[in-house]
């Protein structure tokens, strides 16, 4: 049985409890929201994961570090770094998102390394394969599409994302509808060229119900992807964006129908006003299903430090009740993310999350915030070294920058003002 | 006359006139927004600015940096290289808060080499003295604070902190609802260390009009300082703060009563669902007073990174209303921020004050972002660069990861989804 499966015969899965336990939440609950929909736990019935990783309602917003190589940088090694920089850094998922060099080794070596739950885009490879057979993309055939889904799940992928919101329809939509930055995603852009060549309807929308088998059969989680989401400010919330909402929120119905955990991504690029309106219309057009959103970044001119402009709408998003926040580096827009990059963007989006988590009043949440300041009044330092977000770059800070008096900070010195209001009140 | 006093005379002050220029709004817009009290050009009558720099309602959110020496580091070298630092960045203002070395000195140079309005808090000033004389900060006299306000507004500062809103009624509100971090400002604790001390009345309140008096005579703009704000979560938005925008609130009719340009200070450390809630309380209570916020930082576990927390706040508070943005540097709570913190923190809080501009409609901020969108679509790299938040740091990521194919970048190298779709669409 799947999980879904499992919850509606009312059985507590072992996922299900390793995610009560961490969530501090009792397991009815965790079991009632697979149950409907609502929470989803990615993990392929082939792969044992040591830390499994709740996404949903009610539980503490996750952070997903994309990593993988590109056709102008390949190297293995580089993504073993960067795996393990991510989970160092606290990630909850890593997605191998590799278009460059032996990339089913990749994929395969990452699966082997990782101890939190692994995503992928099946159709990459295809596309990938397809080129490196002498075709181009959009000579792959459908049954490749297919088949790279299936060899994904058989790697043990623990969630796909699947482009079939990108249909005939959302093709006419964005043709009526002028955008400025078009399609930015890179699966989407896939599908686009595949149906515009072809002149055929998306072969992951046709063929959606032999995708449910494969990941029914190994219990893989869908990530519903948003080709058609906004690349820059101007193009937030379009009909083409929203169109392809409609179709996803369709199709979560068939997947849920099929007893197959799905989740929707979500924009993108996006002013900070329609961040809180984007995810409740998605929550009320895909039936509760856990929002998985790429930023949103809150402006296009952050070159360099597109960690920041994600991490401000990512924090919206998740107060809003987003679910799982996809990283953003501050090597977007211009380079593969270098190993410094990834440990960035998980920080910076790990900060979002929480600052969402303790808005929207996950359980727990503002504990760690409240022990912290209990500790900075008293001056413990070690204790606030041990509970900062990231503490190697907290004692860099202080290790750089001693103070004369020791229990203070170099930036008030004896001019503390903790210390000083402590001796009079 | 004061810029207050022109404006209510209908006068049209080159002020006035930079700032219209500078937002690209019609003079009288400003003139009316002067003499209604919703915008303030911190000016100092002795002193030529030449970048002028309006703060308030329908213009462009402002960013400060805070520099200044500490007792435990204090070199004048360094803070030339900071105001350089925060400048080159994109800072609208600077804040001198040296409370180490020759503070009187290093106000004074940084005032000759600033292009841009510069703040201060004379009662550090005042408080420094009194320990360098031997005494203890709760032994200044009242008329020594007052001459410390005296001596920054002859000497040129634009705008200056009093910390007024800190009464012993609001002492009676901090002992009437127990706080977890108690007093952060270095402001407040020094006034309310003070009272507690002398057992009387903070003289910035009691003696508020001799303050105006000075304000007055040199066109100082009164920055209402915020002493009881939140230093941590669960200390914001308690019964100590809103006692003190009360006072503030009366203090800012006062000053407009005397012809004197006022802002509010605000918070501090807050849940992000908080955030629009205050600005909102603080426009109604201080009846259309521009709002200059530290952060907000919207978790307190950010310790390396609250330059990322306060920007999460910061754009909400710039959407919500906030005209004036303090800058928070990385090395907050830790250290005396260095160069490269200065610059990280301006840059930080630019992005937020841009992403709150789009947000709230400031005329002329999305065609940035719309701008760099286009080029970015046609791939246009040198015009990116040249529109990116830090160029300099764009550059660096580029250079450091050339493409194979020249015109997309290393992230999806030659399967570049914009590239892609344009053959097709």
């Amino acid at each position: 049985m799947t999980q879904v499966e499992s919850a509606r015969a009312g059985i507590t899965t072992p996922q299900m409890a390793s995610v009560a336990a961490a969530e501090k939440r009792d397991t009815d609950f965790i079991r009632r929201g697979v149950d409907d929909g609502t929470i989803v736990i990615p993990a392929n019935r082939l792969r044992e994961i040591s830390s499994v990783c709740g996404v949903g309602a009610g539980l503490r917003t996750k952070v997903n570090a994309n990593i993988g190589s590109s056709p102008d940088r390949a190297v293995l090694e580089e993504e073993y770094a960067k795996l393990r920089a991510a989970c160092d850094a606290g990630a909850d998922a890593v997605m191998d998102l590799s278009v460059g060099g032996d990339i089913d080794l990749i994929r395969r070596k990452i699966l082997d390394e990782s101890n939190v739950p692994v995503g992928s885009v099946p159709l990459y490879d295809a596309a990938v394969q397809a080129v490196e057979s002498g075709k181009s993309v959009v000579q792959m055939t459908a049954s490749e599409m297919i088949a790279a889904f299936e060899k994904h799940a058989r790697d043990g992928i623990d969630f796909f994302v699947v482009h079939c919101g990108v249909t005939r329809e959302s093709v006419q939509r964005l043709r009526n509808d002028k955008r400025l930055a078009q399609i930015v995603s890179r699966g989407g852009a896939f599908a686009v060229e595949w149906m515009l060549y072809n002149d055929a309807e998306n072969p992951l929308y046709e063929r959606f119900d032999e995708i449910l088998d494969i990941a029914k059969e190994y219990d893989v989680t869908l990530s519903l992807g948003d080709g058609m989401r906004p690349g820059c400010l101007a193009d937030a919330t379009d009909r083409c964006q929203v169109q392809e909402l409609l179709i996803q929120g369709e199709l979560t119905d068939r997947a849920r129908a099929a007893g197959v955990q799905v989740m929707i991504e979500g924009p993108g690029h996006m002013p900070l006003d329609q961040i809180e309106m984007n995810v409740k219309l998605e929550k009320a057009i895909c039936k509760g299903a856990p929002f998985y959103v790429l930023g949103p970044l809150v402006t296009d001119v952050a070159l360099g430090y597109d960690h920041i402009s994600a991490a401000i709408g990512g924090a919206i998003a998740a107060a809003a009740g987003a679910d799982f926040l996809c990283y953003v580096t501050p090597s977007e827009h211009l380079a593969l993310p270098a190993v410094q990059d990834v440990k960035a963007g998980v920080i910076a989006t790990r900060i979002a999350a929480h600052a969402g988590d303790i808005a929207k009043g996950v359980p727990g949440a503002r504990e760690w915030d409240d022990s912290l300041a209990a500790h900075r009044r008293a001056r413990r330092w070690e204790e606030q070294m041990r509970l900062a977000i990231d503490p190697e770059t907290a004692r860099q800070y202080r290790s750089g920058s001693m103070p004369l008096v020791e229990d203070v900070c170099t930036m008030c010195g004896k001019y503390c003002s903790m210390k000083g209001v402590e001796e009079f009140l």
